[in-house]
């Protein structure tokens, strides 16, 4: 192995990152070496590139960035049992601490001291990485590598997906990001009856048609709240998945749900926002469910068995490929809106 | 039987009631007419003594008032088969159209035509109501009138204080109006680790402590969330059941929620108010339950559980007696704030 | 109307029914009067054909049979409100009594005093038939008579495969007969991961196949638990349906449930039978559920959401169609173990 | 330390102990060494005593026995950060992979490699007994030593108890040992409205009447079936929680569960019989929990809830007390039927 790697490092407060030589990852007795073979850009990761309020309380840099990717294992620590070098994985990006009482209830994905690869510790726009074994998933031999990458960021999509029950059930999805239509594509697979999807943009409007939605609505051009009455006879929708974190989008989601219906919320609001509970929660006997990360490992398992059937396929989602040293150009490619997912190859 | 009854009946769109002598119900071939025993005072009946915006909008006055009532049946319609005169019989007070989507799949309790007994037609403040048959709850003969009548109201409490599990879990309540303490007692019963309850009034909060909370406490003396915090060791509860309405109280209770939490929401807010949803809701994991009504029937049969076995006693809440003819007196102490539940003996 | 229709009919205690010409049924206020389209032949119409014990101890003659049926409505008696004349209906055929502590909780489905269409009292095998309008379900115009007669014993292969979760899990079918090829096509629109099905008729394994199932086996041919083991690296399944009643399959089928899963059982054995709880059910930690009906009226939004996104197509399995006339030819094509679904045509 | 200690070891493969004089226990660098406080008898241990099919299948001689215990960690293994030396802890007795498909997705209580602490390596019976850290709960010091070496087997009847609903519902307990009896405990804690218990011994009658059941029956002196349908006006219970392993008693409660109910069973039927799967389980549309361990580590938190809060009290459960040496007495105690948890001081 090689003593350095390329690496997109936040090396500053700021905006912007850099391409960077640094020393490969020293591994731990309980980690693992990757050479990463695909890592794909999540929107958490334009947040730390724009260095928005979120990122400068949260990053400490310097760091490598990245935290959706696949690679091969190419060294074990001492006490690894579990993965062998050779091994194809993809990796949970939640460092948890397994003794927590969240964690030892299962609720890992929640637990209270979470570190998260590429946010808080090195990440995977690199040619290496370096995670704890307990975080690999392995994955068949012959996966393409673009889609080995999405797993973890498609676990989002599964996990509020399957939040609710939607077989034969009508279901709202607002906010079609590439979670978003990945959740649309998980609802169709578990036998939605019928899929409504809004979002601004037309281009992933496009893409959601493509993964499964039967009606893309633009809150520009119609009343979304009108469009999905008539749809439904004036009943509204049995479930709700928002993906927007736009108020006005969850105000009309909850507007457009069923008494008794089911919201789960993924897209995180900016900041505090109006909302009139009263009407649109309690006296609807609603249920809502907040939405953070994947369930460890139960989610996971579902992402297998979603891809491995087939009853989920992710490359249309796939819109464009570059190597890690055009990160600047697969940024401005994300940042554009006019994209799905944006996978880097070291 | 009589021509002629006195009855509570509001008889103008403005503040107040008057008692006045009408004519007996009429009943159908569905419906039952009972002889009122007792009948208790709702939060409700006080909005629309008041005539707030919400009374003002919905009553469509002359109507008579009351919808917490038990009483013996005196005559029953040609259809009816299920319920006998002489039967003593509380009544749930929500009555549905048993042929909507919701009725017919479990959610009757917020059918999409619900009309309420004192509300949208003629209620128990008066010497005889008529009712469906189909609303009628049996009691066994020897219940104490004042109990039964609380039956409905307790109702909200069981289905509150049912929807998550509390168990061998800590529980905090915020708000102990009579619904409120009445959700103490059935926590209680059903086995919670500890409750930790809030409300502004201390009269409430020693009928609170009364009712099975272990720790009581006011926000106008201490800060109620550092003080669940030491209670908790830090780590807040499993479950909120918010019963005030209060903005302030909502969002404390739900900072106070553990990841992964309950939060069971019953007290109405009078109007929208700004709520962090990113991080009280959804990074935190958190499922949200709005409660409406009581379940039809599957609560009835908990409330007689409940009673029968002794798990719970509903007889410390029952603070002031009145006659019908007091009911401007019962009015006033219900709004003193210095009570539990109000009842009235036709 | 005639005063005369066509009917087939149990007509003594004993094997075998015959064509006679009977009198129009006489509706009561709440029923309707249906002219049948199509009824379907169903596993009971083959008992009580061939008078086995069960049917003995149940069937009163004289009665007409039939329970699976579609029909326009042409009669609705005085107190009818929701159905009207000319309405395309197909019917649950579970007549409960709305009043039990069981139908008051969500479980009319399994009624203390359920009465079953063409079994306790006349049925569908007829020109005409009578039910309460209560049991009405409705129909769009231009659904196939022949898939809207199935939507009945289509709900038991619903309730059964939606009672676990399949969604992205391997599921183990035993039984491939008309009900258990529609779980087989439930399991698959619903998102199973891999769908295994065991019957010992080819011709029903050739059903199992076109419906969805990924592989299926033959207990004539090979051994199911070694097959299903390697198919699963040795893990067994999630989910187990049983839909054959033979010991040896819910045997072999328990013993291929992986621990911590659950086993859905509706086909019914013949008398009891040895079966090893301590290591099938207890120390494994499963949950098993029995199935009976269908939920009234959950089950019933989940036929008409299946159907109509297309997510199961059910003409496959109408196989074989003949007029009332031929009911003798109809059911010995039944019974021969070489159809599907077997419709007949008043 | 001394380097020798008092151990009661099953030294060959047959019936019978022997107290001996053994070295210390070695621990790994995950694992702790306890001083043991107090160390109870499970069924389990009479079963390995006794020598029977099961045990010597299982057992590979010598061990050390016992899994129920308490004690004060005087040593800790080089990787141990979450226990101290000094901390007061019992210990769950399943030691299982943590990686396996069912470790990660909440079944862990159902590892596909579990071991168990004084059945596959060395146990309580004992002065010392080393454990992995992670198998340790820590216990308030001034909780009694014979309360916390409880925990373990409480927490069987805890798991049975809360798997189903049992607030406010009619409970059935078929089976009045020690778990039996503590199944009452929970049940009574956790609001159920009337508990009926059945056992063939007086004595555990007794201690069930104790600890919460509101009817006691012996099957020696009076039909189950026919007082239990006495006591409940003819309607079954809603839940049955099994606890005896009889096929008459699984039997007979199945018989007595309501149709829709859950029955809940943990006592293990020596081998196979013969049970009527068509009328008790699946025509009722029952749902049956088999019941292994405790859920680590949810049931262990309820544990702490339930003991914490005062809802269940086990003081009355321990009816005998030894020293260690005193083993022989002790198990004829256990044998003889006339006791509760018979508990072993070092």
């Amino acid at each position: 192995m090689p003593s350095l790697m390329k690496a997109v490092v936040k090396t500053h407060a700021g905006p912007g990152f850099e391409l960077r030589q640094v020393p490969l990852p020293q591994i731990g007795p309980k980690d693992i070496l990757i050479r990463t073979r695909a890592t794909s850009i999540c929107g958490t990761d334009v947040h730390i590139y724009n260095w928005d309020v979120w990122a400068a309380n949260r990053i400490k840099p310097p760091v490598i960035i990245g935290h959706e990717f696949c690679g091969d294992v190419v060294e074990i620590g001492a006490q690894v049992t579990d993965v062998q070098v050779g091994d194809f994985v993809s990796a949970e990006s939640h460092i948890v601490d397994h003794t927590c009482d969240l964690c030892r209830t299962g609720m890992a994905h929640i637990c209270r001291h979470t570190q998260i690869i590429g946010v808080d510790r090195d990440g995977s726009f690199a040619e290496y990485v370096c995670i704890p074994a307990a975080n690999a998933w392995h994955n068949p031999p012959n996966m393409p590598p673009e889609i080995a990458a999405l797993e973890e960021n498609f676990g989002n999509a599964v996990h509020t997906a399957l939040e609710a029950e939607v077989v034969a059930r009508k279901v709202l999805v607002t906010g079609c990001g590439p979670v978003g239509v990945m959740t649309i594509a998980v609802a169709r697979a578990a036998g939605a009856r019928s899929i409504y999807a809004s979002d601004i943009s037309d281009y992933r409007l496009g893409l959601a048609k493509k993964m499964g939605a039967d009606v893309v609505m633009s809150p520009k051009r119609e009343d979304v709240v009108k469009t999905v009455l008539e749809e439904t006879s004036g009943e509204g929708v049995d479930v709700l998945l928002e993906m927007s974190g736009a108020p006005s989008a969850i105000r009309d989601g909850l507007q457009l749900l069923k008494a008794g219906g089911h919201a789960v919320l993924l897209g995180l609001p900016s900041k505090p926002f109006e909302l009139d509970l009263a009407n649109l929660v309690i006296m609807k006997g609603i249920t809502v469910h907040g939405i953070a990360g994947r369930k460890l490992w139960e989610t996971w398992y579902e992402i297998r068995g979603l891809l491995r059937s087939g009853a989920v396929n992710l490359e249309p989602l796939v819109t464009h490929r570059f190597k890690l040293e055009e990160f600047e150009l697969a940024f401005q490619t994300m940042m554009s809106g006019e994209s799905g997912k944006v996978v880097l190859f070291p």
